[in-house]
């Protein structure tokens, strides 16, 4: 027994390594471009990029912001690195300064391009094919004239239904994007889908596919088991157990009542770690014992550094042991689920606080 | 019209000093403590632990982890800084070398200082009152040598309901705290109460109250109208705007269907910028004009980099104009209450990402 206070977030690189080969094999024809946007979903864009550069010859990238772009740029020096979210006022330094590429959305964004063109550089566009998020409509492709057209170096568009197979919406779109790059731009590399419509088949993976989710274990494609090797781990030292006499109360607000003497253990970690508020009373916590994996109901509300979990009946949990918040074996697909979100929020919410004492299992190199 | 990419968090820590001085005039005996963990709840640690030192003359800081403590040591050089979780393994180096003192929550934990020992520090001790998470139960407390009692510099403890007045858990704690710091500390410097508790009365303030949410803006008596100033002030801008044809879907799962023709908005933020995903079809989005302040309601899913949202009827709305998703018009608290969270949530995972561009609102100095 030892006294522990801080939260631990693994990261198994090599899993996201043999993701990312994974998915280059369900498309082969196609570019396998990464999605490091949002610090990688949290877990670091530099040591993904530089991962996936060095490992996995992975020469395209796609950021959300500039500014994302041109914190991966040192590490991916000849890389293609396209920025999501296009080029603007307040980041067009960053485009410069890295060489990035824009995704065009808009006829206004086109505009402030071609009076801010960086040389060499050909962006994509974006056109709307029914998620109405960002994207050219068909009437503002009809106006661009034939010059226009020809410096593009990429079409992509973006599923909305991609994890749901058989979703009306993908095949819509599907022919959406066909009729409007055949008839605006026949010669175009293109690019639909992302992880959840690359699993849709080679119709829907075209020349690029851009890997985010399932590179970091989500599953995309929750339709079926999931084919995708887990990367996050997140676990939390036992701070403190207690006995709870029955008809106390647990948490803020008192949520939780005992109706029997229970035992319970507080936990080290809490949403101030990214671990949602929305699992106080649902959310499990995890004991993985030789024998036997056992599972602890979280009870009262989450709060900001701790949770509080009911550890009735579970032998022998001393101050300092590691409980489980997600794992292999309860996801964080398994958590958000429980939460009542998708494992995207959690996960690009867990990896921006400093406070987990972080670890990497490398590939061999 | 210009374009503009990147979303806006703007902090006015003028209002945060005038929310301390308020506070400390509201506990004017008690000893205005100020609650930095989390980053101080992500809007920036350092900067408002030596905002409050230099202009508040706070003497007094809480962080949740060592590496917390650490992180603000250089600001406030004379000052003391508790630390929640209290000290582990994981955490011993950080109080050595910023001299952190150890809030103690365990019998287990006291054993654990007691071998590594800080000369000149005398930790705080942390007794469970009601709340059942960290604290010392009286079976443990009775344990304690005489000696071991008196090693302690303050002794505290945590209200469950505190933002709930009239509600029975704050006297039966109150009644609880009383008794406990008589029996087994009759001398100690005493403190019960977070900013909620702060609000329920002298009887709550004690020796030393823990001011950390309401510094931030949020109210922690909303049972009355807020008296705090605003804080935190979230702006991002219009990436796009477009007609949204009757029949067509918006966003992430077609979750929002257009039944009439509607003019939507994309603006440039989502939930990897701490926007809570459950706003998505409730959230809102705000336009302030001169004559009307202009509301527009998030339609479909939030989504990681943008939120759409219906502008039909407003009119002018243009490409780079700042869309405000909170403001003092529409604080956390409001947000909060839409997306079924609380603001605390919300706060600490907004403050997070570097995507934003910060801007901070100085005092005079």
């Amino acid at each position: 027994m030892s006294i522990l206070t801080r939260p631990i977030l693994e990261i198994n690189l090599k899993n996201l390594l043999e993701n990312y080969r994974l998915l280059q094999k369900i498309a082969p024809q196609a570019k396998a471009a990464a999605v490091v946007k949002d610090d990688a979903y949290g877990l670091g864009a530099c040591r993904v990029a530089k991962l996936l550069y060095d490992q996995g010859d992975c020469r395209c990238f796609f950021t959300a912001h500039g500014i994302e772009g041109e914190q991966i740029r040192p590490l991916v020096p000849d890389a293609d690195i396209f920025v999501l979210q296009g080029i603007g006022k307040d980041s067009a330094d960053s485009f410069y300064r890295a060489g990035l590429i824009p995704v065009i959305s808009s006829p206004e964004m086109l505009r402030f391009w071609q009076k801010n063109k960086i040389e060499g550089i050909k962006p994509a566009i974006n056109i709307e094919t029914g998620l109405n998020r960002l994207g050219f409509r068909e009437n503002e492709l009809e106006q661009l004239s034939r010059e226009e057209k020809q410096n593009f170096s990429l079409v992509m568009s973006h599923l909305a239904c991609g994890d749901e197979k058989g979703h009306f919406m993908n095949e819509h779109q599907l022919n959406n994007f066909n009729q409007l790059r055949q008839k605006y731009f026949p010669k175009l590399p293109a690019s639909l889908s992302a992880s959840d419509g690359t699993f849709l088949g080679r119709d829907f993976q075209f020349d690029m596919v851009r890997l985010g989710a399932a590179l970091y274990g989500i599953n995309t494609a929750p339709y079926r088991e999931s084919q995708m090797k887990n990367v996050v781990t997140i676990k939390a030292p036992v701070l403190q157990t207690a006995l709870m006499p029955k008809g106390d109360f647990a948490g803020y607000s008192a949520t939780y009542r005992a109706s029997s003497d229970r035992r319970i253990a507080i936990i080290s970690i809490g949403y101030g770690d990214g671990i949602p508020r929305s699992l106080s009373n649902v959310g499990k916590v995890f004991f993985p014992r030789k024998e036997k994996l056992h599972e602890a109901r979280i009870i009262g509300r989450v709060s900001m550094d701790n949770v509080i979990c009911d550890i009735t009946g579970i032998p022998g949990i001393k101050t300092g042991e590691e409980a489980f918040l997600a794992a292999g074996f309860y996801t964080l697909d398994d958590m958000a689920r429980d939460a009542g979100t998708i494992s995207y929020e959690i996960l690009s919410r867990v990896g921006m606080t400093q406070r987990y004492i972080r670890r990497e299992i490398m590939p061999v190199n």
